[in-house]
């Protein structure tokens, strides 16, 4: 089996937006066993985009398309795939119906044009949209595949995740089963050294390694007949992962490190605050991003001044004119008044320069971040130049990974 | 003109890898006025490569490959471009020399395989490979142009900007030129229904609707033999999108809502400070995305419990109990609190059910934003129930459109 996928969108040609949704889909692709031996790119133009559909279809058994299924009138995906594999388009009434509940939601008209959207090729698997308008779907014709997605990445990945890949399952001849083991504290390159042996001597299941935003992954996969096959030929390889990256993993399929931090403060009915500068309320947004937040979070300050730093979170000014606004004893200041401002068992104070200017003469990059944790203060220093971006989501990472070691007894 | 990108590498067709060549090539092509009609990613097969080259020979003016020029078995970019358009291959002595020095300054030994490097299509256009090893080139044969670059980013966006690009200038002989006209406060699909018209009779300039999240814009694109004709066209056409769109438009070629309302109050002298439950420092993070945020902003606070909102902000006891933290009236508390407490012209208030569980027994997705303006307090509810990510993120975008709306007089 060999897929070929179609992107359909100007804005990818004019260079506005990278295809992304061909790296989510080409990678879940390979874990099938499905190989990719073609992605193209074509704008909303039906001339271009037939000639692209036809010469895909002489040469793939499986293509998918992203984008393209939108309300206007340049999205033509499904009307040329129908005339190119001879489909009538047919009225789909669930589609319409929520699609109209969609706007009722929003609380915004629904124009007629969004109608369209509801029109899908006759006889193919509708993949429902949870996460936006326009369904997806699939259908088979002449031996071939036919899979469509819309192109919003916040779209297409779930519905490749949740509704593309399982349809593909049948096709694929088996059934995949993935671990990830998040890490924090160790780049992408150490990992892979340290996972080098075990990696070099399997087969199935498979090693890879992945970087993250402050972060990385390694993920293992087994392809079995069935699920709980996989599963058996998985528990002992990602057993032997976490032994050999030990303390820096920091958890097994969890979503995020605010997750596992967030789910352990539940489990011990311990609270926390956060004082933030350089990282402007990111810390705050990126723990009250998971539900029910509320349970172990009590808030925060971001103090992007120093009177604010004073004022409300009683940073000595003896301090701030000693060691200034950067430095590792206000950091500490921060986090303690945090915790006591807020009555928290835990308060967090992050402060550093994210650029790209230097501040009070101390260099980009520099941050301090400070743990109080029921008394005992744990601050970390780090530099990076990677730009203010990852500046500020390294600082809000180190916070959450000084939590998450304390409170897993592994610092 | 027009062009077709080929980016040779599995690696991209495995997902390993993003494309992200394709978007820097792509976007300096739309700058020079040469229309890209296909990218096509092929793996490193020489049948598959051979096929995509004679694909796109048949049907663009210049080719552009990246990737393939290594040292390995598997780089086959420059033999069969050679092949498919009869050059031969000659070893080109200053590339030789070059990449013999690479491997002196990196003190490493140069295997014979590197060799392999500097054998390029007889009269060709070398380009000089500064950042690495591989030399690009370019040559012209039966009226096509063929291009390539290496497949490393670091490597090929130099080469594409330094010496690709005026490769091309004799050739592109026409220009683009886009302007982006921004939205708040109008769906998508409801600003294609009022520019409807319009795009319908317009074929240069064209005029595009996209989509953000809580957001939305019209890009206006003009292509004409010079810069100024294509502004020329431009000008009209991007005043009468405009005036269609009124007062939902916050801004031409701007990057965010943040931006101008950032811009507007430094312009200004004027300050603010937010206060938030629901969206929990998402909109402080976002004002701080923008580097010299300090500017005007004094910071904010993330109140998640109401002896925050009563201890921190001021807001009333009998005021929560009365209408509850998810209130007009609380929203309009701290929004007032916000000014006081950071003494700024401007303090943000916002309280709501994030979701997925109601609060209060209130709905999922209800939100009050409240904006005290030196004195004057301005309160929106808003409702949408598309999930938790959107809930803050279009809380925080209604707070700075309020805000945009005040500074810009049409509020």
């Amino acid at each position: 089996m060999n897929a070929e996928l179609i992107a359909v969108g100007t804005e990818i040609l004019l260079g506005d937006i990278v295809n992304t949704d061909a790296q989510v889909i080409s990678r879940g692709l390979s874990e099938l066993g499905i190989n990719v031996y073609y992605q193209t790119v074509v704008g909303d133009n039906p001339t271009r985009l037939e000639r692209a559909i036809r010469e895909a279809k002489d040469r793939a058994d499986i293509i998918i398309t992203t984008g393209g299924l939108g309300p206007t009138l340049d999205d033509l995906t499904k009307e040329t795939l129908a005339k190119v594999f001879g489909k009538t388009m047919a009225l789909h009434e669930p589609s319409l119906a929520h699609i109209k509940e969609f706007f009722q939601k929003i609380g915004r008209e629904m124009t007629p044009n969004n109608e369209k959207q509801a029109w899908l090729p006759e006889g193919c698997t509708v993949f429902e949209n949870k996460w936006g308008t326009a369904p997806g779907c699939g259908f088979e014709a002449g031996g071939k595949h036919v899979l469509m997605l819309p192109g919003p990445p916040r779209e297409c990945t779930p519905m490749w995740e949740q509704c593309a890949k399982p349809y593909l399952y049948p096709l694929a001849g088996g059934c995949i089963v993935s671990r990830s083991v998040r890490v924090m504290g160790l780049g992408e390159s150490a990992m892979e050294a340290r996972l080098h042996d075990l990696m070099a001597s399997m087969t199935n299941p498979t090693i890879a390694p992945y970087a993250k935003v402050s972060e990385c992954f390694a993920r293992v996969t087994a392809m079995a007949d069935t699920e709980a096959e996989a599963e058996q030929m998985l528990t002992p390889v990602v057993q032997q992962v976490t032994d050999l990256l030990g303390a820096d993993v920091y958890g097994i399929d969890v979503d995020s490190l605010e997750q596992v931090v967030g789910d352990t403060l539940r489990q011990r009915g311990m609270t926390l605050a956060v004082a933030e500068s350089c990282t402007g309320g990111l810390l705050s947004k990126r723990i009250t991003d998971l539900p029910g937040a509320s349970d172990y979070y009590k808030g925060g300050v971001c103090s992007y001044t120093n009177e604010v730093k004073i004022n409300l979170l009683g940073v000595q000014p003896d301090t701030l004119a000693q060691y200034g606004a950067v430095s590792a004893q206000t950091a500490e200041q921060m986090a303690a008044g945090a915790a006591q401002v807020f009555g928290t068992d835990i308060g967090v104070g992050i402060t550093g320069v994210a650029g790209p200017d230097p501040s009070e003469g101390k260099e980009v990059g520099l941050v301090y971040i400070s743990v109080w944790f029921q008394g005992e203060l744990i601050t970390r220093e780090t530099r990076n130049s990677l730009g203010r971006d990852r500046v500020r989501n390294q600082a809000a990472s180190n916070a959450l990974d000084i939590i998450r070691r304390k409170l897993q007894g592994v610092l």
